[in-house]
């Protein structure tokens, strides 16, 4: 009955794919296992065996009533007990034995909704995981900087491109909501390593409640079994097996309505011996109409919650509340409590961990500074493009509005999309519960949701001090344009700006032999209701007015007197500026411009360094006639408020501002003697 | 060799209590269990008990030498298998069965800690709970509230007053940390209900990292046994036996520097038949010089960890990073996720939630205020004096501060600390994870911690609105002076606010029978940095200046207009003012005035609303004239953003107010009339 064909498809000798595939919960074993027919008290080795532990105690879904039934012992009864004492369990798998997971993760949603499932597997394992990630480019962009930056011990991360398999299912047509993308788990035994003998695949929306490792065991329970039925699976040649099936299949049905699922299902339906139902607990399904209640009901002890509905977390499911509370743990799990070592394995810590440790040990914790050094070497995880997001397409004059904030700042967004129509690459430093927050006030703002063209970044945080300049360093290695414009959250720039700005780099073509840095005077306003100026004539009108002053122009006018207010105002052409002590004017500069210090933490000193490097690399500053931005007025920080409050804190940043004229000195020589002059002259700190 | 005594201490007929000490991990069985002397496959019922699974895998801590040695089999050997497969295990509790847990909690900082052990449990626990807590007054008031708040399903709550035990154990003297509250647990047995058959007895500082019915397990496996050692510890007389061992030790040691711990262990030195030692894995401690890395680094199974060095979280050791980890999982874990029922058990709502249940299910989710109603019903958890307080003295004319805040204000405590020396009562809407940070941030301010007389109320943070009205009541509800000062928390004061204030409460009685509202004339200044006016005379000037501005002058004058500020520059007594419509001063009133409506939440009306209430109530409205409190700046708050933003938001408003004028007239009769046609007088919205 099972065609015979190659053994190539499933991969050189060694290769067991186990599909365990959470969507239907079933086992591709290749055939009935033998455990049921031993001996009760068999193997030693194998205690668990003696009572298979794999029945299933509620029927199954329809769908898999083609599947086989399991007739092994039902458990010990005891009266009302749901949990039997010493019930029958696999065992476990050996304390450091790497466990496989395989998903396929595409597009911007998927890479968030891969998270939580994730972290809730990585609450509950103990064992290191090897995950095996089909990702398109974006998700692979996503998740390759997310797990970088992740450094979870004990976890490696291997991606592959979901581009190349396309070509062998493109030809079924397929309608399910997780599209093409679904049926790639039916090829997945092509791409795998062909050392891999076994491997749990995973929807991205599933919710572990127990450790993976129980779930792995039902592999290793079966070791032998499996072993045996290797053979069998070979010689029935899995690709050789499915594709005619489904061929067959769509011959009466036009487009698949479950994608892989159907394609499983018919090849199910054709060769029962393959499958092996797994115990309902491990796939609580929570559609509308599922059964699952009917498992849920008898224990207290389900594994893995399954939203397969397209309805997610809105399902209406009578204990969604209970499974909804499960999810949102992990939701909001902060994931660095995650970066966990396992105990008593080899060490497997991620790339750059050891350095990373060892510079950490090294901070001296009695020097004043140690917090800020601290902060400085922390490793934020970065979820870049947390939402969708459309690059925007190439022009050589295009420029990018770089920013970054905290929750604190939200209302921002939309008056600066009214402001800015341009791109915009937003690094935000949020928690892993304040991300939810932000994705739902994005969704709620028709404003926001029109825009695919602003790409926002989550840097998680961790640490008590505002790391500035590395979230902007984030926001700027994620402009996509030739050109950014680095601003700060809480300025409005001038509705004609962005217009303005790609006509003048057209003209001026600051990315030339001579770079330059185009200026954009700043002003402020005290009001938080004012009516924006819209042209540089109403500016000034308002400026005499006193309704409008030039940026912290009572605070700290020195970080802005060198854009030279006076001549400003009759400029009719861009004119060229001198770099001088403290000034942080707002410009426009290349894409490849150099990177923001981030040794600045907290308040102080962050956007000044940042101009004294673009002097010391000779960009030329140009004053821009026209171009204006307005800031608006907001509560001093936290850090700001800590920075007035504390001499501590004002002696550590003349300790990292003394520091980083050292190394201004090491990489430019004496022509950074003039930044030192500067910073010896006395000033009131910035 | 066991002193013979009267069963009496070990309370009425079927007292089994079963202290389950996790300081050292011993049971007080009375003896020996006899499992281990059973045959291999006994009875069915119990079959893990053929294995028993007490076995300590490693030497157990050194004060415990004296505890009986257990020698059952050693699990059967998997090679490097860490988790045996099937492993014995004693059998779980039935799946609906109420375990008993007691905790001994007193002051503030205990009832913080204890809901982080709380939460641990909660997080993993599968059966119904009770907790029985003996607790201090202060303890008593916080977690009363915040367990009623939290409405956990199938948990119920019993306090015991610590006060009734303290004679029992207050001749012995002791310098441990945990105090005279650590030796209450030997006296226990005497206290808790007689009908108790066992209890697990945790201290606060422990956090599970498994489900407590697994360490129920524990009794349950020796259930047979354990009534048969009843006999044996009746006989014994606990209590006729610690007494005379603890005189006896403290003839050499003067005062006991473990508490409870040392007697304990003198006990046991005297009777080793009396304890069964825990495997190691439910009680790691992480003292600085501990032996539980034997313990752990042969398992990754560890069950409980007890945090059990007067560091606590600062311990230097090794693996600490990884704990304390687990422990952040659950001091940062949002309380509300732990509101989940149990499948299949007999309900067991808290009070009120059915009503609650019923109440949300009434609500109709077309209705456009569908989102302000959830609000107003949603049950906040509050955790009343999160930090340590000193009430204020009973003074008849003291006068509390009153405001409430969220994380982004910050800021303004320590600047408010200095402008109003008197009590405060502040409630915060944060959630689980930013009430640590806020605790950091007390603890790193000088100002804030020097501050006893500060009451810090955190309400936690549910749902998309923001509860004013819900918050200011807690914090008027927990104001203990018989006046109140109702402020906002971006208001500062004159510094001689609280002094001209308690001196008016003298003159005017405002809580007399005419009943009066002292009125404080406010006022703002658009910079952060001003210099504040040290009096009246200083004001005016600032005023004439344009440097100040009455309250809202540009943006909503109507809310302050009827202070007359014409009239209260000249003023030299209080003078009387009459309501008008969106009037919504700054008062201090009896602590025992009307409570603000909570059916405003987010932006709008919700002051204007309860000062109203006051009118009706007719409050004499007296203007101060030498009082004032000035306005900081600040960005506008997200819920602002939104009313501007939606006319949906504006709508529900004006469709809440209309409500509250019905229940105004219900209330007030014809009198409420003034109110309603003030109403339908065309405004703006504040």
């Amino acid at each position: 009955m099972l065609p015979r064909g190659r053994p190539r498809a499933l991969g050189a000798a060694g290769l067991l794919l186990l599909l365990l595939l959470l969507l239907t919960g079933f086992f591709l074993l290749g055939g009935y296992p033998e455990c049921e027919r031993r001996e009760p008290g068999g193997r030693a080795g194998v205690p668990g065996c003696a009572r298979c532990p794999l029945t299933p105690r509620v029927p199954l879904d329809g769908q898999l009533r083609e599947a086989a039934a399991y007739d092994g012992d039902p458990p010990a009864g005891h009266g009302g007990h749901n949990r039997s004492a010493c019930a029958p369990q696999p065992p476990l798998p050996p304390k450091c034995e790497l466990l496989h997971v395989a998903i396929v993760c595409a597009g911007y949603n998927s890479s968030r909704e891969v998270v939580t499932l994730v972290k809730s597997m990585l609450f509950y394992r103990k064992n290191p995981l090897h995950l095996h990630l089909v990702t398109d480019a974006m998700a692979r962009n996503i998740l390759g900087t997310l797990f970088r930056t992740w450094m979870v011990p004990a976890v490696v991360v291997s991606f592959y491109d979901a581009e190349e398999l396309k070509p062998q299912i493109s030809w079924i047509p397929n309608k399910h909501y997780s599209g093409l993308y679904g049926l790639m788990k039916l090829v997945l035994p092509g791409i795998l390593p062909s050392s891999l003998t076994q491997v749990i695949v995973l929807d991205t929306d599933v919710t572990f409640a127990s450790d993976i490792a129980e779930l792995w065991a039902l592999f290793a329970h079966f070791s032998g079994v499996i072993l045996l039925r290797l053979d069998r699976l070979r010689q029935a040649g899995w690709e050789q097996m499915w594709k005619p099936i489904a061929r067959r299949v769509l011959l009466t049905l036009p487009a698949t309505s479950l994608a892989d699922q159907d394609i499983f299902n018919a090849v199910i339906k054709e060769h029962p011996g393959l499958v092996q139902p797994l115990p309902c607990v491990w796939n609580v399904q929570l559609s509308d109409h599922t059964l699952a209640e009917r498992c849920y009901s008898e224990t207290a002890d389900f594994k893995v919650i399954h939203w397969n509905s397209p309805k997610k977390l809105r399902v209406k499911n009578k204990h969604a509340e209970f499974f909804r509370n499960l999810y949102l743990t992990f939701l909001g799990y902060d994931g660095k409590l995650l970066r966990r070592e396992l105990f008593g394995c080899p060490s497997q810590l991620p790339p750059g961990a050891e350095q990373l440790q060892g510079a950490l040990a090294h901070l001296d914790e009695e020097d004043p500074c140690f917090e800020f050094r601290q902060q400085q070497l922390t490793v934020h995880r970065v979820h870049i493009t947390f939402l969708p997001h459309e690059p925007p397409p190439p022009r050589p004059h295009d420029v990018t509005l770089v920013a970054q904030l905290s929750m604190d700042r939200l209302q921002m967004l939309e008056v600066l999309c009214r402001h800015w129509p341009g791109p915009m690459s937003l690094a935000l430093y949020l928690t892993d519960a304040e991300a939810q927050q932000f994705l739902h006030f994005v969704e709620a703002s028709p404003v926001l949701s029109a825009r695919q063209d602003v790409a926002y970044h989550v840097v998680y945080r961790e640490g008590p001090l505002y790391p500035v300049n590395q979230l902007r360093n984030v926001a700027l290695a994620q402009a996509l344009t030739p050109y950014v414009f680095l601003s700060d959250i809480d300025f409005l720039p001038a509705y004609s700006l962005y217009d303005y700005l790609r006509a003048s780099i057209e003209q001026l073509e600051p990315g030339s032999r001579q770079k330059a840095a185009l200026v954009v005077p700043a002003f402020e306003t005290l009001h938080y209701r004012f009516s924006f100026p819209s042209s540089k004539a109403e500016l000034l009108a308002l400026l005499d007015a006193g309704l409008l002053y030039t940026f912290r122009h009572h605070e700290w006018p020195r970080g802005h007197v060198p854009t030279d207010y006076a001549r400003w105002r009759e400029a009719r052409v861009p004119y060229r500026v001198q770099w001088a002590a403290d000034y942080e004017p707002y410009v426009v500069v290349p894409r490849d411009c150099p990177r923001y210090d981030p040794r600045f933490v907290g308040f102080g000193w962050n956007k000044v360094a940042h101009i004294v490097e673009l002097d010391a690399q000779e960009y030329e500053l140009l004053v821009l006639p026209e171009a204006f931005t307005i800031h608006l007025p907001h509560a001093p920080s936290l850090d700001l408020s800590r920075f007035r409050a504390s001499p501590a804190y004002r002696d550590c940043l003349q300790a990292l501002k003394e520091e980083f004229h050292q190394d201004l000195s090491r990489h430019y020589g004496a022509a950074a003697l003039k930044y030192l002059t500067a910073l010896q002259q006395p000033q009131s700190p910035a």
